[in-house]
């Protein structure tokens, strides 16, 4: 998390994996948070949005709340990946190592699929904070609540792919299921906000 | 450019009005350009993507020198806010001092214009480069794929809002019509192809 934006950058795009998808979606979904917060910062004190005050007040504890949740979670990404890679190494010849190792790796797919399943929760938490940014921000940086919602609903988007992609490896099917079913449910839904919410600025420009 | 992640995050959320949604745009779209890379990065040499070498790397050029460009763009925006602001900042009392105010702002007003609409083309060729590496890159991370268009459309949205929210003001009406054209039609296409790139890395996991 010290690193520069370019280095975060360069190691996005080398051959290591990671950081990779699981990372960006979590930053994107910090970028949002932090984009509401701007839009909450430029509102309060302004005496034509006096009758707002108190509503951009909890509204900023929230979205910076979530904010560094969202950035946290860059790092728990590069955690449960590196798990996960620990798990697949380990050894598997004898029969007391193949049933250590399935079980690491069941354990270590359950951690991979529970981090981008928070992140997308939280990104969509800040769809729906974005919303009441657009509704009550000042107009004047109204089009930042319109990028808030894009990065939210792109750091959702791209969370879901990576529950997508490891459930169907988990045997524990009630676990798989549930996680399945909500991000099905968030996915659906936050398409929905997202485009509400950015044509609702759209509309204030 | 050469601050921290979580420093440039605390400078969004902040009540400086910059950095702001503009910046956040063109990193989103750095981000896309970065996974492309990445996917790239770890299709090259692997013997089963043997055929594909070829379009890999001159994929892999492309989508570095769009990243590089994209984050040069997180500046860019930065300067003609600055620009802008400076323009409107000009005094305006006298008869000659009028007339040079507003030519300041109407040239500040179309470089505002121009750089969120480079942006957004940028963005709209990381979403083409994505469906490429999505089409004939490594399953392994075709995730990554599918985060890289998620990342270039939240770029490509974002970016339109800032023309959008310039061109009224524009009195040149030549160049504000053929601005609000370009970026029409692109939010369409973009669109339209994210679309189709996220169901098929969905349709690939």
């Amino acid at each position: 998390m010290s690193q520069t934006l370019p280095t975060f950058l360069d190691a996005l795009a080398s051959s290591a994996p990671a950081p990779g998808g699981g990372a960006a979606a979590a930053l994107m979904g910090a970028n949002g948070a932090a984009l509401v917060s701007m839009v909450c910062n430029l509102t309060l004190g302004k005496p034509k949005y006096a009758a707002v005050e108190g509503d951009m007040r909890s509204l900023l504890a929230k979205s910076e709340a979530l904010r560094l949740r969202l950035t946290k979670m860059m790092d728990d990404d590069q955690t449960v990946f590196n798990t996960l890679m620990s798990a697949y190494g380990l050894p598997k010849q004898s029969d007391e190592e193949k049933p250590r190792r399935k079980e690491a790796i069941q354990a270590a797919l359950k951690s991979a699929t529970e981090v981008p399943l928070a992140c997308a929760r939280a990104c969509a938490e800040v769809v729906g904070m974005s919303r009441e940014a657009a509704e009550k921000g000042n107009l004047q940086v109204i089009s930042d609540a319109g990028v808030a919602v894009a990065a939210a609903e792109a750091g959702l988007k791209s969370a879901a792919l990576n529950v997508w992609i490891n459930v169907p490896s988990i045997d524990d099917k009630t676990f798989a299921d549930a996680a399945r079913n909500e991000i099905d449910a968030l996915i659906d839904a936050g398409g929905e906000d997202s485009a509400a919410v950015y044509a609702l600025v759209r509309s204030k420009l």
